[in-house]
This record gives C-alpha cells, structure tokens and sequence, in this order.
C-alpha cells in the first residue's frame, strides 16, 4: 500500500500525517526544517525494536535519545520535569526538534514537554500504536496529576506524525483492542458504512493494508472534528463518546486493569444503551457486542458499585458545573450531546448490566 | 485621566488591557464571560493592600484567593505544582477564571497554571508594578527551572489586562526603578521623542497621570510588536534591547542583587556603548546615564569577572548555537541584531567598564 498524507490545519500552523509501511526507516525526509538537535523520547518496550532504525534514519544529524519506563505511570509531574532537566543539561535549544517515539503514553508526555520547554519546541510524533492515532492528533498533549488523569497539559500541535504501521505488528491482543476501541467510536460518530466495515476485522488475521486504512479513516474523521473545532467546544466532545463511562470504569478500576479502549469499548455499548432508551431508535447492540466478543474484548461491569460509578463520572473534568454531560447518538453518524440526572444515569446502569449479561 | 483602553490581537483571540485609576474596583465589568468561579492569586505583599478591593469588586460570584510568598523564588515548579493542586482540590472546572493580581512573578506564574490546567483556563492580568506593564502583555508565561530563568513555560494570552495605576504608588523605589528601565527600552527600540520626554520623569515627583501616559505608550509599543511577530521569531527580539548584559549580569551577581530592570538599565547603556562602536553614530550615552544616575540607578559593574559574564552571555537562551545575538540600535527607533564574537564582547565589556567610571 502506498504511503498516505493527510494535511492538518491546527491554529497555529499546518502539518503532515504521513501512513505508511517502513517510513520510520526514511524519519529525516519528513523533517520540516534544518534542526540543530533532534532528541528522541521512547519508552522501554520501543527502544528495542525501532529506536534504531530512526536513530540511523536521522543521520547524520546531531542526535540524543532517552528511554524511560513504559506505562501510564510515567505521564507523570517527575518524568516531566526530569525530561525538562535533561533538555536544560543538553542545551537544547530552540531551533531543537523532539520527536516522540512510542504510544500515546510518550506523545502527551514528550508533546507536554516539547509544548512547554522554553515556551515551545518543534516537536514530532511517531506513533506506534493504534491508539496512538487518536493521541497524535488534535495537539492536546498533558501529563496526569495524582489526583487525576491528564489535569496538566496544553494545546500544542506538532510539525509532522510519522506513522509507522509495520511498528503495529509487534503490539500485544490487549493494546490492538485498546486502539480500535477509538477507531470504533470515531466510525460511530460518522458513517455507518465505515463503522460496519470496522467490524468485518478479526484481529487475528489482521493484515498491514488493512490497518493503514483503518488509521487512516480514523485520523480523517478525528482531524476533520478537531480542525473545525480545535479548543473542544462543542463538536471535539464528540469524541467523547463513550468515555463517560469508559473513564469512570477505569478510574474506579485503578488504572491498569482495563486498558483506556477496553473500558471505552464497554462505554460505547453503555452509550449505545442510553441512546436507545432516550431515543427510542435502533442502534447496532447486539452488532456490537458481538464483534468486542469476538475479538475477546472484557465486557463485564466487574461488579463495580453503581454509586461509586456515578461519582466518578461527575468527577470528570469536561463535566461544567458539575452536571453529567453524555454524548449519545441518534443514529449512526449523528451524535448529540445530552445531559442526564443522577436518578436516569443509575436507572440507565442496572439496566445495562442486565442486559451485558444477557438478561 | 480617563481610563485608556489597547486592543490586542492574540494568535487565539482578541483582547483589551484597560488602564486606568482605581479600576481594580470594577474588576467584574471587565470579565468577557460568565465565570463559574474566579480565583484569585496575589502575594504577600500585595494582598495586604489590594486584595480586599477585588474580592469586593467581584461579589456576587463565587471566588477564592490564594496568597503565595512574594519574590522570584515563588516562581518555581514547587508553587506551580501547588497552585494546580489547589486547582484541582478546589474543583476548577474548564469554565472558571483565574485572576492574577501582583507583578511579573504572580503573572508568569499565574498565567503558566492558567496555560497548563485542564489544558487551559481563562485568566486575567491585573498588573501591580511597573514592570509588569511589559510581563502582562505578549502572552509569554513561565516559571524557573534551578538551571535557569523562565526556562519552562508557554505562549497563552490573557483573557483582559486590568491595569490599575493606582497600586503603583505603592512601590518602593527600586521596584520603579526596575519597571522603568523597560519603559525606558521601549523607547530606546521605538521613537526618539517619546525617548526624551521619557528622560524627564524624576521619580521623586511621579504623578498618577505621568505613570498612566508612561504606561500606556509602553504597553502600545509592546503590543505592537508582539502583535506582528507573536512567537519571538524577528521583531520581538528587539525588546531584548538591554538584556545581553542585563539577564548575564542577574545570573551573575544572584538574583536578587539587582532587581531585572536595574540590570536591565546597565544593560542598556551597553548596547548603546557596543553601537557606538560597532556603527561610529552618536547615541545619548551620557544622556541616559545622567538619567540613570539622577534617580539612582546602581551603575557599576560589581568588577564581575568579565570572562564569567561572556559565558553567562553565551547560555542565554535566545542564543541559537551558541554564539551571541546582540540587539543594537543603529539610532534611536531602529534597533537591529548583531552576532558578536566573544573577542569583540569582551573588548567592549572592558571598554564599557571604563567608560561607566568615568575615565
Ligand atoms: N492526547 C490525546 O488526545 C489522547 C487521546 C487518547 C489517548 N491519549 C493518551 O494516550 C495514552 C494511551 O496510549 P497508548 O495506549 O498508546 O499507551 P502506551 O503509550 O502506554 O502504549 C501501550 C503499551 O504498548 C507498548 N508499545 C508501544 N508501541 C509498541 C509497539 N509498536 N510494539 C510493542 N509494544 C508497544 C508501550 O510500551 C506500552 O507498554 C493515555 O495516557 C491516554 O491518556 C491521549
Ligand atoms: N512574561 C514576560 O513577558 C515578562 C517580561 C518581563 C519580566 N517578566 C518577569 O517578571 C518578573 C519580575 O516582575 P516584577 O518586577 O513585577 O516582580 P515581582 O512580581 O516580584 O514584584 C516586585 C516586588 O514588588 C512587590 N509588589 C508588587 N506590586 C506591589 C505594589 N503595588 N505595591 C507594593 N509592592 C508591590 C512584590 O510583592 C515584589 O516583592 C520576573 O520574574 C520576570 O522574569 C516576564
Ligand atoms: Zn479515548
Ligand atoms: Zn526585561
């Protein structure tokens, strides 16, 4: 398959996604300017397999490379600071270029640091996830605080994304779910053709070609949301669908135990279920369910209590006022926003639990 | 005076800095938006005098204050991680408002937890040094790292700028001092007129009107160009006129030995000292420095080492790799960059350290 490009308009400047098999191999021809530095960030799991391939990819410039743990864990306020002491202790300059090589872990917390290292470096994301897709996109990028997820950041686009699709092949069942968890979501707020399509993949007999195209459908319709409305107004909390739950389940869970697509895969039926019940339309459960099935997605509510779910989901930051907003959908490709009471959203949980196990 | 109103246009959005007498006693007129909560963040030094008056002034909304220690030190990624933890446990949503209320420190820290929480939350300026006229607008915020000064921070304009000329008579003599040395570049890097009438304030007999005016014209020359060149590329480097010397000379000497603006003055001195030489034109040297002197300028060179400065120099951020950007004046008004060798800087130094005494 041929490399793709799709051209993104953020406020401040325009950029490049380029999808392609092999392109980390040709990094430097994507370079938008003649850098005095590149520093590459990855994590621990990358390093071994593709850090040298762009390594030799950016000769001969002057390169540093640092590798940290894997993991949510490390989006945290010391990674970030020690990163900006390595910067300071390397005298990056402005005229620096970061790139970040790995999943959506590294690019918000290498994105974060390129957006705030003497207030804003060039910087480049290489993802090698698929969920990745959705995180190198949009130009938020943010570190966690201990009391909750992503609460430090900013909006800073990067100067090209990079992306590797051969770097896919060697991720675990469990991170291929988590990403076309959000590949999912993004067909589901906009066509319906594409969202079936979606579901004729069996991540068993996943093919480069397919995988392309599949990113490159979802970086389409998350760059064309985010262009029309970069600061999340109205149309970027679309992308938000399924992630009132998705993120309450996993910050009941602890981190960790469901990835962040796993729990909004369990999300987008809630979201699906709710939507039912409020419009009284036909939406695609059972399609649904049965496609995360197949795919060994874990669909179970974990016996977590409904109550506690509920605080969460009004902890949730884009919550204003401290009301719980839900994106819902109509129908395939019309989502709508919609605010639910305490009472509804508890109801809509007893009965989604019965009806995940089949009752 | 009437109050005075400049609007600036920001990459992301309009704004007006007002300035007036008292008007921190209509903050609430000011804010663009219907706030959920404001919080407010001053020091100690200046809660005691003007704290109660902006509470007031934004009754009946919802606001809670935080009073940090006053003084550069504040500026660091402990009171940053502070206040954002205070953000959070205060339950901050997207739309809520900070206010800064003090000097460039409070600004620049201020607006860095505006800029990186939640990715973002509106804020206001509401300047109370003279200095700060120059920290308020450009949308530059930060905070230090112990390797060096504003090193991490970010581009993120405020929502207003209140400027209430009032608060200033409350200054000590060296904090005018240091905020009219800026006033005094602007001049130097814009238009020869305003530079002399500039010459004629005797800070023993400053009126409210005097400051305003002085105030005003700064804040019109900063914002014009930053307007046209927001992100530091060509023009906004002329506002570094004076700072070679000044920001190696506060590194130097430890911060706090000279307020910024003081070493700012020195600074400037120099730069006309290097012009002189560099272009063979006559610039008000012995003007300025009877200025300086007339109200107190501390003018030695504390007999730093001058080998000490040069590398001091050279570490300046601004400096792409490595060698030194110099911000000339080839005459009053037409300020222009120049690299300078290190052999060539330290014949100056010695030549300006002479000339500084006298001989
Ligand atoms: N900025 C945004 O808009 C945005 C959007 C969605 C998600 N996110 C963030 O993204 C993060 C999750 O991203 P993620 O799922 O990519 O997590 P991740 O970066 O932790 O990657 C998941 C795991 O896969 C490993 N890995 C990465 N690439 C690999 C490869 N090619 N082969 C083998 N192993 C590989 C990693 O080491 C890690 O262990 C979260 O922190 C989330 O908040 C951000
Ligand atoms: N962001 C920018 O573009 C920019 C530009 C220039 C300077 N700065 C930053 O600004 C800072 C210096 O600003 P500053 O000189 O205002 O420092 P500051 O905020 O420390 O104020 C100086 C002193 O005056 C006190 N004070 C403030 N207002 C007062 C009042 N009305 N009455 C009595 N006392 C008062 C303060 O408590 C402090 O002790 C530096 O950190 C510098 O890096 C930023
Ligand atoms: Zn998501
Ligand atoms: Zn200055």
């Amino acid at each position: 398959m041929e490399t793709a490009e799709i051209k993104v308009q953020a406020s401040t400047h325009a950029y490049s996604i380029v999808i392609g098999e092999g392109i980390r191999k040709q990094t430097k021809q994507y370079l938008t300017k003649d850098y005095s530095f590149v520093w590459i960030i990855t994590d621990e799991n990358v390093a071994p397999l593709y850090l040298s391939d762009v390594l030799e990819a950016c000769s001969p410039l002057q390169v540093h490379h640092t590798v940290i743990p894997a993991g949510e864990q490390t989006k945290s306020t010391d990674y970030y600071y020690q990163l900006l002491t390595e910067a300071i202790e390397h005298n990056l300059d402005r005229s620096s270029l970061l790139i970040a090589l790995g999943g959506g872990v590294i690019g918000d917390l290498a994105g974060f640091v390129a957006a705030t290292y003497m207030r804003g470096i060039d910087y480049i994301q290489m993802p090698t996830t698929i969920l990745a897709h959705d995180s190198s996109v949009g130009g938020k990028v943010a570190i966690n605080h201990p009391l909750g997820k992503n609460l430090i950041g900013s909006f800073y686009a990067p100067q090209a994304v990079i992306y590797d699709v051969e770097t896919l092949f060697t991720l675990n069942k469990k991170e291929i779910r988590s990403g076309y968890a959000e590949l999912v979501k993004e067909a589901l707020i906009s066509d319906e053709a594409i969202f079936y399509s979606f579901l004729n993949t069996d991540f068993q007999a996943l093919s480069k070609a397919t995988v392309q195209e599949h990113i490159h459908i979802g970086i389409q319709i998350k760059a064309h949301v985010v262009e029309t409305d970069e600061k999340e107004a109205d149309m970027r909390k679309y992308l938000n669908l399924g992630h009132t739950l998705g993120h309450a389940l996993e910050a009941q869970l602890g981190y960790g135990t469901l990835t962040h697509g796993e729990a909004v895969a369990i999300g987008l039926l809630f979201a699906i279920h709710v939507s039912e019940s409020v419009y009284d339309n036909h939406l695609p459960f059972s399609e649904l369910k049965q496609w995360l099935q197949n795919n060994n997605y874990p669909l179970e509510l974990h016996s977590v209590d409904q109550q506690a779910i509920l605080a969460k989901m009004k902890n949730d930051k884009k919550n204003k006022h401290q009301s719980i907003q839900m994106v819902l959908l109509e129908q395939i490709g019309k989502p709508i926003i919609k605010q639910i009471t305490d009472e509804d959203m508890l109801y809509y949980l007893s009965s989604f639990e019965r009806k995940l196990v089949g009752e």
